[in-house]
């Protein structure tokens, strides 16, 4: 049985990836990471998830407040940094985001004996992002072939980036099908116990789901 | 000036790469990790080191336990884990941890605006090392080119590995003509006040200054 390691943010996206890493009939183990992020709400979404799949949920905890600091011209002020944070850059930025997180999962991949990392990035939402495009995924994954203990061994790591070319309906009309539970997911920039319904966020979600045919069954405000 | 960010464990080798960037001309960053080594020996050099070279010091706390805890069968079991760790598996062993460096020092060049990282990664120690090869590093540098805003733009950050093919012979002599405070390294697996002198890493570093002629200056009990 093929094993896989995946990327659960906790929002919509990565939940139906979680699914389809099952469908795929791999034994799905899930990875989520706390960075400093303003709130834990999608991380409550993360593991309310990998419970309804019970699939094993690892959290990597990685401290990268002194990125943002030096990004906001701050350094070695944390606490200062973190009151300070806001307009033009979203708490939860980190540069280089899914290469750090892919290469942990790869670490997570060899200590577990999986065999390939699913991750739910999407080019179509985010079309300007260079580490969301296919070359990038498939660069990553050579690289992996030749810095890879299972690389070297002629077994590399697959990199699985199933809803890549998917529209927010079409991964919505896929997660409706199987039965995601996506009541659970979080997409909301807030932490607050229900959606806000008014962030960039809720708002491209609620048009997915509006151009799928479906309702939306998480709470908003 | 270019900028660089340098992967500063507080051993020997990052020490001689911190002093080669610095002698290159660069505006040099060093970078270190807490990813839960046993002992804060090693990233205390670390920091005298960069104290010496008057150089920013980023230090990124990572806990990758959980990664350990697998290994040993002990999933979830953190705390005991870590009573539990020893024999085969070292305290700092990490699965993946040049690539996992690596990508953290990209997402920092990324946000400190610096264009290449220096690595003290060495293929002669580390033959058997997939991620302390050549080819990985070249195509590690490939997959930043493809996945970054640096990148994207066509100015991608290089990777620097300048001690690659060095023996430690030749990496002490080295250190010792660019006067590199070598007895503030600490290469030692214990975290003593003074080195053992007895461990494998102790063993090879002394048998390196031998072989350089010159004399350790590190303390050892």
């Amino acid at each position: 049985m093929p094993k896989a390691i995946v990327l659960l943010s906790g929002g919509l996206d990565s939940a139906v990836t979680l699914a389809l890493s099952v469908s795929h009939g791999n034994e799905t183990v899930a990875l989520s990471f706390r960075y400093g992020q303003r709130h834990a709400r999608e991380l409550d979404s993360a593991k309310d998830i990998a419970k309804h799949y019970d699939t094993e949920h690892f959290i990597v905890d990685i401290d990268l407040s002194a990125f943002r600091s030096s990004l906001i011209g701050n350094t070695g002020k944390v606490e200062k940094d973190r009151e300070n944070i806001g307009g033009d850059i979203p708490p939860t930025y980190v540069p280089a985001r899914n290469i750090i997180m892919m290469s942990i999962a790869a670490g997570l991949c060899e200590s577990e004996g999986a065999d390939r990392i699913y991750i739910g990035a999407n080019s179509v939402d985010y079309s300007g992002y260079p580490d969301c495009r296919e070359e990038f995924f498939m660069s990553f994954g050579e690289m992996l072939r030749k810095g890879t203990k299972a690389g070297a061994e002629g077994h590399p790591i697959r990199i699985e980036t199933p809803i890549l070319n998917m529209s927010k309906s079409e991964i919505i009309g896929l997660g409706k099908r199987m039965n995601v539970p996506m009541h659970l997911t979080w997409s909301c920039y807030s932490g607050g116990k229900k959606a806000c319904g008014r962030c960039d966020s809720c708002i491209l979600r609620l048009k997915g789901f509006r151009d799928a045919g479906y309702r939306d069954e998480a709470e908003y405000e």
